[in-house]
């Protein structure tokens, strides 16, 4: 929806050259249109990679009350070995029980049979409602119609077709130079937009015509995921559906090689690609007008990245983002929240670059400059506790009235 | 504000007679206005305790950034000994480094020696701004012409004097009868009410003339503030400045003996105080027009406290709780963020009594009888883990427009 790497976070590494649509080399996509959202819009489609060397890597959700579809892709799906995806927009299928679950399991089989493969490799996605169930024949008589049409043109009609109350669509297509050759990249994501009820349902799917190990795919989708779409808060709310999917096909006959110069530089481009399409659904979070970061030092991993999420998920942090107001204050209680049972908490606190707060105190800073600072599209916080060595990062969304309309006035 | 034991969840027990302002038998308040709060309204106040047999307790924010006051309250005040409070408001003295320690050292030392007293026998509290700096000079200056006000029926001034941007004031008087005689307990607390920042900052003063040790006092305040002002959130924030005080004169000569009858009443009249303030607190949350009430049961304490909490402070709960929606997908959401890494999260969840979510599976439930009770002034949701024996009880507020309003539309 913005431009490529707008954000003054995510620089476009050299060896990255932004291009326009099209899948890699080895893939195909396709969208239709089943009537499971009202509003009439596409709600069905399917990606395959053709190969010839195909490996994939998944990452799914945690929660506990996991959508049928995670369910199914955890217990039924071939590790490294997923070809395909079939993914409905407008009904999470979650919180469907067994019902639930034996129609992901129809909606895998309908579409692996479309596509001439066995069910274990095809994922299944869905996002949209909690607690209805799917309308699983439509989604069936449809699979083949959505399966004829699978085109290398077809990611902007994947892309659309995820979207549930996202303002736009988020992909990003991108040549990666390598040793060896060119290899394209190419990922669709949807998430922070809401449907009724909205978990900020996060789908991304990946995909690269490099030729690599199922082990290669599953590294730097970890490493990559790890730092994107693990390190961006709209709401603190984990999804009941979130689903990452990166396949290659192997098509561009460049290997990338483990732990080899290839495999780094595409990890860069990946990182760079999944970080750009983060801060998209953070920036497009519900009625998000400013995007912040918090980055948390000191000696402790799991401390630092304990006040990173206690600071991103205070509403008085993100309405004070909202109203671009440097109010280190309640980044100070935030911090002090987080870390309770202290006789004397020693912090600084930086807010763009701007010392406010030094070893927990107020310092005299420049408030006009400050003030313009706190109102831009993009302001970060830095906390500074004791020790170092350890570092946490968060992007987070402001907490507006928008966000409030979205999820207060729907009825069901 | 609102009329005593309103609440549907905190019924008046049957030995406690409601009954109209004045402080009990061995109380006096008086407040004053210093110029700390732009609005010109009284911002400071003081309350003493004249025996004949005083005893006191305390409890106290766990924030690592506590407040200047509340400091000083842990390293100066007497352990079961405090007769006399110093109260600010507009100002919360946090942030503010050593020089707020010395400022609140100060105000203690003022009110002391004000009142013919050691400053370990006072509290100091404060309320207001974080990262300014009191202007202590006029405090001290005006404590001696609050103290020549002081009187038994100081109560309102007091009440009054503590408030930030709460709609009005928080204040109770009950009679209880005890065995022996009857006694007197009065209660002022604030919070919720925003000031800038706002941390839904919580204090509350609670006055007996019942006689009774220290220990007893203590072991009341802390069972009866477990079971009310630490089962409710406004916005999931813990403050810098929390600080609730409990003292007892003994004038009216009924004793309070440790394990006694008397000490049962006394605390189930205290406990139904503290609670009917702790909602006026939720109720009046900034914003709020809806209070909701979480239960969790199930096998294990820690847990259910952890699920009770995670739903509290969902911000989609809280804005479907804000719209009189009962979104039911959005608690097994919650639940199941709270919950990770299992395969099957087995939960049921009432709404209002009535059945929406069975083993994490939506079931058939009337609709229309459920909306009307999820726009109720109060709705209960009740989630049933597997296990028993283990119970929470959350309060919480909504998540309203108004509330971003009035947390965003403010610059430093």
């Amino acid at each position: 929806m913005s431009s490529a790497y707008a954000s003054k976070w995510v620089p476009k590494p050299d060896h990255v050259t932004v291009k326009g649509s099209g899948l890699p080399l080895g893939f195909r996509a396709s969208a239709g249109t089943v009537g499971i959202k009202a509003s009439g819009r596409p709600d069905l489609a399917i990606l395959t990679c053709d190969g010839p060397k195909a490996a994939s890597a998944i990452r799914q959700t945690r929660s506990g009350a996991a959508a049928a579809p995670v369910q199914v892709n955890r217990e039924h799906c071939l590790p490294g070995g997923v070809t395909g995806v079939v993914v409905n927009s407008g009904n999470a299928n979650a919180g469907t029980g067994e019902e639930g679950y034996q129609n992901a399991i129809r909606m895998q089989s309908a579409a692996a049979a479309a596509l001439s493969t066995e069910p274990a490799a095809v994922a299944v996605c869905s996002t949209g409602v909690i607690g209805n169930q799917l309308d699983i024949e439509s989604i069936e008589a449809a699979i083949p119609t959505v399966v004829a049409g699978l085109s290398a043109e077809g990611d902007s009609a994947l892309a659309e077709a995820i979207l549930t109350t996202d303002k736009g669509t988020k992909r990003l297509e991108i040549e990666v130079q390598l040793e060896g050759g060119t290899v394209s990249v190419t990922a669709q994501a949807k998430g922070a937009g809401m449907i009724q009820p909205a978990f900020a349902t996060l789908l991304c799917f990946v995909q690269t015509d490099a030729e690599m190990a199922a082990e290669t795919c599953d590294l730097l989708l970890g490493a990559t995921v790890k730092r994107s779409f693990e390190r961006i808060s709209v709401d603190g709310q984990l999804s009941t559906n979130d689903c990452v999917v990166l396949m290659s096909s192997g098509a561009s006959g460049v290997k990338v090689e483990p732990e080899s110069e290839n495999e780094l530089k595409l990890g860069e481009a990946i990182d760079s690609l999944l970080r750009h399409l983060a801060l998209e659904i953070v920036s497009d979070g519900e009625g998000a007008v400013r995007v912040g970061r918090v980055v948390v030092e000191g000696g402790d991993d799991s401390l630092v990245e304990h006040v990173a999420r206690t600071v991103a998920g205070s509403p008085l942090v993100k309405t004070a983002l909202h109203g671009g107001d440097p109010n280190w204050g309640r980044i100070l209680q935030a911090v002090g929240m987080a870390l309770p049972d202290q006789p004397r908490l020693v912090v600084d606190i930086e807010i763009e670059g701007m010392l406010v707060c030094s070893a927990g105190a107020a310092v005299d800073c420049d408030l006009d400059a400050l003030s313009t600072a706190a109102a831009g599209s993009e302001v970060e916080y830095l906390i500074r506790l004791p020790g170092s060595g350890s570092a946490c990062e968060l992007f987070f969304s402001d907490l507006s009235h928008q966000y409030v309309t979205i999820n207060s006035e729907y009825t069901t």
